[in-house]
C-alpha cells in the first residue's frame, strides 16, 4: 500500500498540500447505516483550528468540509465517504524566500532528497495542515465508535516544560481541557504553560510538549497478534504525526526501571473494591469469566490486546521547528546560509495535535473493531 | 491484511506456537539474486537464544533453521523464502497448572476474551518464542541491507535500573555489547546490571530495561509520507514486540520539554567540521545538494524521512511478567486465586530482545528501500 | 483493503455516486517528476462521455476534472493526486419510481441485501458513472506508461451480434476505432452494428458486445507469481467493470479445445522472419538471451508473466439491463410488479467501456512496472 | 503485497518449488474455534494427486500434509495455520537437459527475463506442483464454508474437445464427476474424452479443456464494490492458476451477442414456481424482501454481488505445454534449438485443476464472508 492510506477494513486515504487547491480524505469500509452529517466532521475540524491563546498560528480558515459521497439521507451508504476542504487563506508569497533554502527541523531537505523537488509553499504535504484530512476521517471513525460506546479523549499533558496533573490526580479536570486554548485539563497549569510559551514566542523560540490520550469502553481482546497489536498500531499511528518523537503506554518508560512485582496488574473478579473493571465484559465468549485489575500499569493493553481497562498513552512532541531566531542552513545551490523563519506558525503543536491524536486513535479502533468481528466463528 | 504478515513489498509472515510442532516464517518479495544460506539465518537465531548470565531462561533448543524454499544455488530465487524451526524442548507439563488460571501481566485473559480459548502451553503464540520467526525473517532482510551497506545495531542500554553509557560517551564499547550476556556495551555497567538482576531473580522478581538501536548507512529520503513514515513504521514494528511499552527517537521525550532553538539540527555543507554527515549522499537526485547536520537530535528522521544521519531510537521493555512471587488472579471459573509462575523464564527481556529489535528494524528498512525505488521516474 | 482501492504500489481509490455531489479518485504512489496536467485527464474523460450514434445515453455532462493535489508546476509531487468531477446533470426525479422496486439485471436487490438500504438515484455507486473515477485514475497511469513507451489500445470487437475483423485481419483499422461512435475498427462493421443496435433500441431492448485490448511495449517478465500474475490481475480488473461477464487471453476459450502442438508459441532468436518480437529486450538481465515467438497464441503472457509480445485479451459485456420492455420484478414490500425502465441509458455498453478497459489495464500495468523495479538486486 | 499472499482478512501465503525441500502454506485470519484436522487437508490433497486414467503424470507422492501451527485440540486457535508438505519424489536429473533451454508454452524464458535466473528443475515455482499450497489453504477455507452451508463443486466440463452435459441437462451426474479420472460428470462423455486424450498422448501431444464450478448456499450481497466484486475476485483467482486462459460467468461470452430482454433474470417472490431461490434469505436486513429469479443467466452475480442464486463459472485451460513432439526454441546462449519435453507430465490439466479451482473459489468466499460481517452496523 502506498503511504497515504491507513487501515485494513476501515481505511482512510488522505490528500492535499498546504497551499494547493484543497485537502481531504476518502474513508472506505465504513459500515452502512451509520448516522453521519457534515456537522460531525465540522465539529472536529473546528477543534483542529488555531485556538488562539498564544500557542497557535494566526492563519485563519473556515475549513468547511463538504461530504462528496457515501452518505445519503443522513446515513452512510457503505460506499466511500469523500470529504473535501478547500484552501482559502494561502499566502504563498510568504514562503517565496524559502524556495531555495531548507528549514532546519523541517522535512524540506530529505523531501527533496527523496522526490527531487517539492512544493515549498508552507511545506506542501509535509505541513501540519495535512492533518486536516486525518481529522475529517477520524470524525467518521468517531461516529462509528459512538455506536460502541467507545470514547477517545486526548489533552495536552505538558507544554513549555509545565506538566499538568494526570487522570489519577484530583486536580485533573476533563472539562477544563476544552476550555483553555492549550487544552490542559487544569486551569492553573494552563496559565503557567501559557506564560512559558508566551516568553518563548517573545524570544523568537518555540516549545515542545506532550499529548496524553485515554480510550474508554473498549471490549477486551481488541488487536491483531502479532503485527497488528493494539499498541503497535497506535504507536505507528501516533508517530506518523509530524513532530511526534516518542510514545509510551501505561507506565511506559518508567516500567523499564521497575520490577515485575510492581508492574503486573493483579487480576480480580469484577466488582472487587478499588479495581479497574474490564469494559465490555458482557460480550465475552462462553466460559470466559469477567475480570478486573487491581491497577492499570499496563495502560489497558496486554500482549497487544485490549484488556478492557482504559487504554492510556502519551505522545512526545518536539518544539515547532519554525522559529524566528537565526539558524544555520544551506541553499539549494549548496551554499551555507542563515535563516529565520517568519510566516504564520504555531509555537507549541500540542493543543492542535490533540484532535489529531484522537483522530488517529479513532481510526485504529474503528478498524480493529470491524476486524474483531471475525475473531471467532 | 491479517495480523501475522508485515510489510508491503518485502513481507514477512510468521507462524507458530511456543509448544506446537514448529515455528517459522515466509519472506516474500525479496529480490532475486541475493546471496543467502542457512548460516545467515542460524547466526541470528543463535543470538536470540538464551545467553546465560542470569537474565535468561534455561530452556535450551538448537533452533536449527531449515530453508524450505526460495533459495537455489546459494541465491534467492525471487520466490517466497520459507524457514522452519522445529520445537524440540517442549515441556508442556510445566504449564498444566496454568491451564485454568490467568497469569497477571500476560496475554492469557485478553487472549481468551478474544478467541474463546487458547493454547495455554507456554503462552502459545503470545510467547516470546514467537519472535523466532521474526528473527529468521529479519536475517533475510539483513542480508539485503548488507547489499546497501546499511547496518542495524541494537544493544541493552539499561537493565535492572542500571543505565549504560550511550554512543556519545567514550566508554561506549560496541564490541562489548556482544561480549556479555546482557548485551550492555560497557563492561562495568554490565556487571552492575547483572548483580541487580541476580538479586531480583533471587527474590522471585524480574527486571525491566531498555534496548537502543542505531541504523547507519541509510540514504536520505527513506519513508512514505504520511502513514508510512520511517519513525511511524519503526514505532509500529517495535511496539509489536511483546513487553515493549514505549519508544523514543533521537532526543525523544526530552525534546518535549525543550525549545526549538536547541532541538533543531542546523544544516551545513558536507564536510563541515564536527558535523554529522548524511549518508548515501552520492545517490541524491540532480540539483539537490549534499548536506550535513550540526547535531542529530532528530535521531536521523525529519518529516518521517531519513536524513542520512544515523537513525537512533530506544525501546522501553517492562519486566518479565512471569515471577515466582505470589500474585492475585482468577481461575477460568471466575474464582479468585493466588498464582506463582514457575517454569523456565527470562528475568530481563532485554538481551534477547536485542536481535528482535534488529530484525524488526531490518524488515522495515528492507521494505522501504525497495519501495523507494519508485520514488521518482 | 476495503473495496474501493486498487493496486499495491501505484494505487487508485475512487469514490462517488451517480447522483451525489461529485465523483473522483485519489491516485497514490505515482513517482515524482511525471509531467501531468488537467488535459491529460480531461482527454480520457471526454472519451468516456456518451458518443452518440445510437448506443449512448443522452445524459450530457461536461465532466471537467479538477486536480486537487499532488501536482505542482506541471509535475507530480510524489504525493496523492486527487481528482474531482462534479455531478451537474442529475435528474434524480427520473428515478423516483425506482425507489421501491428492483430493476432486473441491476445490482438493486443484492445491494439492499448487503447494505440494508441504497441510494436508488441512477443506481448510486453501482451506476456506470462510477467508472469516471477509474478513467481519471487511469489517465495518470497512462501518463506514467508513456514514459515506458507502453501503449494500451482497446476497441469494440463485437456489438449487437456483429463481429469486427481483428488485428490480424488487413481490414482492421486502428484509427477508425476512434472515428465511429461504436469504436469499431472497421467502418463497414461499425455501420452494420449501429443498425442492429438501432433496431434493438427501437424495440425497447438493448445489446451486448465485446471489447478487445492490445498492450504493446511491455518488457518481458512483468507480473507477480503466483497470485499477482499479469493475467490474473487484468482479469480481476476487467471483471470489476459493471456488465463484464467474461475474459479471455490470446487464443482463450478456443485453446481449451486445441492441442499443445498448435497452442505453444515456438521460440526463435530475435529478428527471425515472421516472428513476434519480445519488446523491451534491451532491458534483459545479463546472460539472458533475447527472444521472439513464431506466433502469439499465448496473448503475450506465459506463467503469468509478460513475454514481451503484445498482450491481447477480450472482455465480454452483457446487454445493458435497463430496457423499456416490461419485466417481472418485486417491490420493496415483496409484491410482484412489472417494470419498464425509462431514464437516460446506453443501449450497448461497449463504446463507453473502451476507455474504462484501457484505464483498468493502465492501472494494472503502472503498478506492476513499479513493483518490477524490485525483481532483482 | 508481494505476490504469494492472497486475500484481505482470511489470507493464504504459499511457498515452495517443485523440486525444493517442501511446499506449503500459511493461512492467517481464520476465526478461532473452527474444527480442523489433518484429514481435512489430506482429503483435498488426495484429490489433487494424479488420478491416472491417461490424463495424469506418473509422478507419485504421498503428499502428506503436516499442520505446524494454529490448531490445538482439534480447533483453530485464531493464529496462523502453517501446513507443510515435503517433496519426496524429485527426479531432478530428468530436467538436467532443460537447464539451458527454454520450453515453449512454459514460463521458462519470461521467468529468467524477470529474475535473471531460475530453478529449472520441474519448472521451480512455475510448476503445477505450486498449487499444492493453494489446495492445502483452500481446505481450511472449505472447512470454514461448511459452517455457513456453502458448497463449492467443480468438474471437468470439456476435455480433448469433448463437451459434457451441464447442470441443466438430466444426464449431468454430480457423483460421477468424482468417479472417473477426468472428473467429467457424465460417464459416456468421460469415456470419449479419455479416448481423445489417449490418442493425443500417443501422438506426443496434449489436450486442453474447461473446468466449471458451481457455488451453492451463498447469502446475497457478498462482494466488495467496486474493486473487490465477487466476479472480479473469482476471475483474478482463477486466472492466477497456471494454464488458465479465460473465464466466463453465467451466460458469459454468449451474453455478449444477446439482448437485454433475454439476458435479464426477472425477479419474483420466493417460492414462485420454477424460480431459482436466493439462498440465505433468512439473513436479510430488516425491510428487504426475499427474492427469487426466473432464470440464472447472471450466474448468481449482479453488480459484483452474489444474488443468492448459484454462482456458476467456467475456466478455460490451454493444453499442457509439455509435449514430446519437437518444437522450436532457443538456448540460454541464444542459439536456435529443437526441443522435445520428456519427464512426467499431465496430458490434460483439467482433472487436477478441479480441486485447485475449488480451493481458489473457497479462498475468495471465506475472505468475503468474513469481510461481509462489517457490511452493516
Amino acid at each position: 500500500m502506498a503511504g497515504n492510506t491507513f487501515g485494513t477494513l476501515f481505511t482512510a486515504t488522505t490528500f492535499g498540500e498546504s497551499h494547493g487547491p484543497a485537502l481531504g480524505c476518502v474513508v472506505d469500509g465504513c459500515p452502512a447505516g451509520l448516522p453521519l452529517d457534515q456537522e460531525d466532521i465540522e465539529r472536529e475540524l473546528r477543534r483542529r483550528r488555531p485556538g488562539g491563546g498564544g500557542a497557535g498560528t494566526t492563519r485563519r480558515e473556515a475549513d468547511t468540509p463538504e461530504i462528496l459521497s457515501g452518505v445519503y439521507g443522513g446515513k452512510t451508504l457503505g460506499t466511500p465517504i469523500a470529504v473535501l476542504v478547500r484552501n482559502t487563506s494561502q499566502k504563498s508569497a510568504d514562503y517565496e524566500n524559502l524556495k531555495d533554502t531548507y528549514r532546519p527541523g523541517h522535512a524540506d531537505w530529505p523531501w527533496e532528497a527523496k522526490y527531487g523537488f517539492r512544493d515549498h509553499r508552507g511545506g506542501g504535504r509535509s505541513s501540519g495542515r495535512e492533518t486536516l484530512g486525518r481529522v475529517a476521517a477520524g470524525a467518521v471513525a468517531k461516529a462509528l465508535l459512538r455506536q460502541y460506546n467507545v470514547s477517545v479523549f486526548a489533552w495536552t499533558s505538558s507544554a513549555g516544560g509545565i506538566h499538568a496533573p494526570g487522570p489519577g490526580d484530583p486536580r485533573f479536570d476533563r472539562a477544563e481541557a476544552e476550555n483553555n486554548p492549550l487544552r490542559i485539563p487544569h486551569g492553573e497549569s494552563a496559565a503557567r504553560a501559557a506564560e512559558a510559551i508566551a516568553a518563548l514566542r517573545e524570544s523568537g523560540d518555540s516549545a515542545g510538549g506532550t499529548v496524553s490520550c485515554m480510550i474508554e469502553g473498549l471490549s477486551p481482546g481488541l488487536g491483531m497478534p502479532v503485527f497488528g497489536k493494539l499498541d503497535g498500531l497506535l504507536a505507528g499511528a501516533m508517530l506518523s504525526i509530524g513532530a511526534a518523537k516518542g510514545i509510551e503506554f501505561g507506565a511506559g518508560f518508567s516500567a523499564a526501571s521497575g520490577k515485575g512485582s510492581d508492574q503486573n496488574d493483579g487480576i480480580v473478579p469484577p466488582g472487587t473494591d478499588g479495581s479497574v473493571p474490564a469494559a465490555g465484559g458482557s460480550g465475552l465468549p462462553p466460559d470466559v469469566p469477567g475480570a478486573a485489575f487491581i491497577s492499570n500499569r499496563a495502560g489497558g493493553i496486554l500482549g497487544g490486546l485490549s484488556t478492557g481497562a482504559p487504554v492510556e498513552f502519551t505522545v512526545a512532541f518536539k518544539p515547532i521547528p519554525s522559529i524566528s531566531l537565526p539558524q544555520k542552513t544551506i541553499t539549494r545551490g549548496g551554499a551555507p546560509a542563515d535563516i529565520a523563519v517568519g510566516g504564520r506558525h504555531d509555537v507549541c503543536v500540542c493543543p492542535r495535535a490533540v484532535p489529531v491524536v484522537e483522530a488517529m486513535a479513532a481510526l485504529v479502533l474503528a478498524d480493529l473493531i470491524l476486524i474483531s468481528r471475525s475473531d471467532r466463528l
